[in-house]
């Protein structure tokens, strides 16, 4: 590889590590909305972020993300067969810290890479258009020695997005010097930014790694040393690599456009031509999607009558609309929202009253995922609770043990081997497995389809930390 | 007993053969409104009713309801410690031959009877005033000859009942003659009719047993003698008196009120005392609700934001509003209803269209109600389905035999006699019996306290008829 055709490639960097409260209850901590299926193309947006990184011109993405959701990034990547440098925050710190971690990486590799930083919880339906603005605004940031920002021209006087005045030209490209950077408009304001010609700004940068490395050592030198310092002692945990959580948590907790952008003399903009979306609601996830006849989008086990406008969508439970207009409904197995288009922003302080109140529906998914597969509760009662487990090909569940419950396995589908204070047993389709209560056991899928099984426990405590783990080849505490 | 103290006996014929779809999800075919605990007290509206007319001066009720609620209406009886008679019809035809049936039950007692026909699902708050008017009524039915209509003071000019306009004084008690019926009304004659001092047509009837056959012998004769028939005919099954299916079929479907009450001289009303709803929508159960600071009624699992004048139930799934005033949301574990009061009238029609869309959730109960206990579905998939079952004390499951599925029953409550292959044993809580597919199997409660247990079913088909009944105790076909 010659050094000119290593100066084109960009190094993709996906920041994935966000919560996405605002897409509750679909999206919560422990599955924020980036993982999870919420576009007609079946992928989460983190998936299509990393498909539209994975063709000709890009290097080998680095995605930096939190500890929490280690498992499930290497799981996505692996269904898309994409591979990745996948570094872990042990805690979140902004995105300052978590851009200069992917900057100081794509360094490492090549001291003139230039890096292409990605929210993974965007949409961008046009993947050809997307790709060419990247190039314009590599070689601009090469070029001019820019911290590019990806500017989209608003469809709107939306006041969700912060807003960038274009300055004067970069050379005949789509580029231009930044004139100033504008906080969330009012409606009027924004009305003025659009008409002369402001562009929203995305938050997706492209830049070369060491101006940003410069930039950070001037305006947030805190931030670069504490990134540095957690990249050198990180280490290699499974196929991960975690970040120092001393050296990381030295880094102030601060946004990339404080730290860095509303600061350097070296920002840039390119006008892009692409349509994007956050998705920072569920008004703005209805604007994205086709609608039926009466300007509905339906998901799912609806039926509606006389609604329009509305958005509904549900999993499972039959959810039903009658007689009402520009409403937003969305059901899960768990928690059903009730909201209108027009006041889905404010679900986040739905989110905050619901953790205050100590519900666990409000951070805590339905289906647990974990390294091995995931379960998901479907009864509950006085000294019992039902589970529903899935274990992928090859997963193990940890070795473990109880004092309060005795378990019940029946297998339904796949095949279980099972190990009962050191006694390993297959067992198959319709076979049943018991666990007394204090026996020392593991679970684990032989076999080449997930395997399901229906877990009865009854005991006087069927709470999760009964577990005693002795073994876990997923390096879990 | 003397002659005069039996003439004071007021006998109790309560309706319960709705279906009552203007509540769904909450009332569905399989369990009508009139037997889910709707109502602050816990108790349901066919509970209430029959306590308020157990007290002194009342007779045995009959409940006359449709075969499919049989064992409802008798659990419901005999938890509250009430003796009726239950009496069975084989299908829906109106209220003129439900009445028609009462009233010769009641004659057939005594010929002198007055006969109290109540609809199981209104509500009415004040017990004791409802008692002094139903005497009062009962006193001029029988001492004016009249068909005692109790008319209710309307609280506002509803268009959602019919009017009755009383005439001339009958005595001087609360009892007029009708000047005229009226049909539910616009808004704009319904202020009218509650200037004039119209009533609301509450449905509720006194009247001699001997008037009411004669007056259905003049105006509609083909009711009385098919009911008449029907009883002639009848069986005893159990502890219900089974209508004839054939001799009932010859009812027309006809209501009272066309059939009788406006074509009758001897109509009369009584200005009654008592609140009174029909709670036929969830705008009405609204009305009759104590509400919150903020004109809400919150009920369940349900946290909301910025949000009034709503009506929010949940049985378990969180159930969220964020800024929406004036709506209704119920949800139950299958289904949820989302609509603005002021069109909670149309749900009779979203049943409606659900039927169309062959969903089942339109008229069956998540929760399936038999004669030996209930049963729910938890989880569904692929070859498998898992199911809580509660058998009562000294319920029995019919002897059966499935095809194509295979059972796991894990017992988490109580004890279990399970018989299979005309083998006995009994299961405590924590153990696990299996049955083979094919196998001829039993499932009894022998015990004091409810048997709880999952079953998981593995097999190619685990739908509902796939059950071959050998025998059953509760004569099921």
């Amino acid at each position: 590889m010659t050094v000119s055709s290593r100066a084109r490639q960009v190094h993709p960097v996906v920041i994935a590590g966000g919560s996405g409260t605002r897409l509750w209850p679909v999206s919560r901590d422990t599955m924020p909305k980036q993982f999870v299926s919420l576009l007609d193309s079946g992928r989460s947006t983190f998936e299509e972020t990393i498909l539209r990184v994975s063709g000709q011109g890009f290097a080998r993405p680095v995605v930096v993300t939190h500890s929490d959701f280690r498992f499930v990034v290497a799981e996505q990547l692996a269904g898309l067969g994409v591979e990745a440098d996948i570094v872990l925050e042990p805690e979140r710190r902004d995105s300052a810290a978590a851009i200069a971690v992917g900057a100081l990486i794509a360094a490492g590799r090549d001291e003139d890479a230039v890096c292409l930083v990605l929210a993974a919880d965007h949409l961008i339906p046009d993947g050809d258009l997307f790709t060419a603005d990247c190039q314009e605004a590599a070689a601009a940031a090469a070029g001019f020695q820019r911290i590019m920002l990806l500017g989209i021209e608003p469809t709107g006087p939306s006041t969700a997005y912060g807003y960038i005045a274009p300055g004067a030209p970069l050379g005949d490209s789509g580029a231009f010097t930044v004139e100033r950077f504008a906080e969330k408009p009012n409606r009027e304001t924004a009305e003025t930014y659009v008409a002369e010609g402001y562009r929203w700004n995305s938050g997706n940068f492209v830049f070369p790694a060491r101006l940003m490395q410069e930039e950070l050592s001037t305006y947030a030198p805190e931030v670069l040393n504490a990134a540095r310092g957690a990249l050198e002692a990180a280490v290699r945990d499974l196929d991960f690599l975690r970040l120092d959580a001393d050296a990381f948590a030295r880094a102030p907790r601060i946004s990339i456009d404080y730290a860095v952008m509303e600061k350097t003399r070296r920002a840039g903009v390119l006008k892009t031509r692409f349509r994007w979306s956050d998705i920072g609601s569920w008004d703005a996830m209805f604007d994205v999607k086709d609608k039926d006849a009466a300007g509905n989008v339906l998901e799912g086990a609806v039926s509606v009558l006389d609604t329009h406008g509305s958005f509904v969508r549900s999993d499972e439970v039959l959810t039903t609309v009658v007689g009402l207009d520009d409403v937003v409904v969305v059901t899960t197995p768990d928690a059903v929202l009730v909201t209108s288009r027009e006041r889905a922003g404010e679900v986040k302080s739905l989110v905050a009253k619901l953790h205050a109140e100590k519900r666990p529906e409000a951070g805590q998914h339905h289906r647990i995922h974990r390294p091995w597969g995931w379960y998901q509760r479907i009864d509950i009662g006085d000294r019992f609770q039902v589970k529903h487990i899935c274990v992928k090909p090859g997963g193990i569940l940890s070795l473990q043990r109880h004092y309060h419950r005795a378990e019940h396995w029946v297998v339904v589908r796949g095949t279980a081997e099972v190990t009962v204070d050191g006694a390993v047993k297959l067992f198959h389709e319709n076979e049943a497995a018991y666990l007394p209560i204090g026996c020392t056991h593991r679970l684990h899928n032989p076999g080449k389809i997930p395997l399901k099984l229906i877990e009865v426990q009854v005991g006087s405590y069927t709470g999760e930390d009964d577990i005693v783990r002795i073994e876990d080849i997923y390096a879990r505490n």
